[in-house]
């Protein structure tokens, strides 16, 4: 597992992601003072090619460079704003989501098997192979 | 601008980001010890469902609890070693990017106006609105 090639492609990831939100932000504020002007950017944006947020401004920057440097401007500022608390909660995300992944499961293998409770004792010889695995890990 | 709603958005992008990153390690280690386990992850992975890590765990729960509870594991792992690192390199990568987009938008900006130096005295009344853009940000 190459950590430092996974951090990179994260960071690369999220500069692409607050990108979007900062177009998102731009096209919402153009929709009070310039409303032709934000169904164009929001156009120009939804076709894509904002999923590579660098090629995505890149080619803005050739049509329309003022939206562009708003867009560059208001991604530094998000950035600025929220990264410092990211790795919070990032861990307490991943954490919370996977303790009620397990919480679940257990849940449903414990209704099957209250449910059909000689399959754990006798399991079926033509049962489905998933069955089967459940029963195992009981 | 909603910050509080941009950090949990980015927060949930990155968290399926790293379940996809557990799953491309997972699928890796399995190529060492089992070869048909990692090809049947592959496929099972690589249908567009992982953009969302929570349901894509809970369809890998109901096929393979094992390989669900291994991803799960890969994922909290690679969330508690790179998170800490992850503000400075989005705060950096999206400076970096930004000089380099006004860098290379004022590199054209300039040869285009060293290529028509008559323009920017005098534009031609019937040329193209991108063209009057860059003469009068000059």
């Amino acid at each position: 597992m190459d950590l430092k090639q996974v951090a990179k492609d994260t960071a690369k990831t999220i500069v692409s992601y607050l990108t979007y939100q900062a177009v998102r932000t731009v096209v919402a504020q153009l929709r009070e003072t310039n409303p032709p002007l934000s169904i164009w950017l929001n156009g120009f944006s939804s076709t894509g090619k904002i999923q590579d947020g660098e090629a995505y401004l890149q080619e803005l920057l050739d049509t329309n460079q003022q939206l562009a440097f708003r867009v560059m401007t208001v991604r530094a500022h998000l950035a600025e704003e929220i990264s410092d608390f990211l790795p919070e909660m990032i861990r307490t995300g991943i954490q919370q989501a996977n303790v009620e992944h397990r919480r679940q499961y257990l849940e449903r293998v414990t209704q099957l098997s209250s449910l059909e409770p000689l399959s754990i004792a006798e399991p079926p010889v033509d049962s489905e192979p998933e069955s089967d695995d459940l029963d195992e890990s009981i």
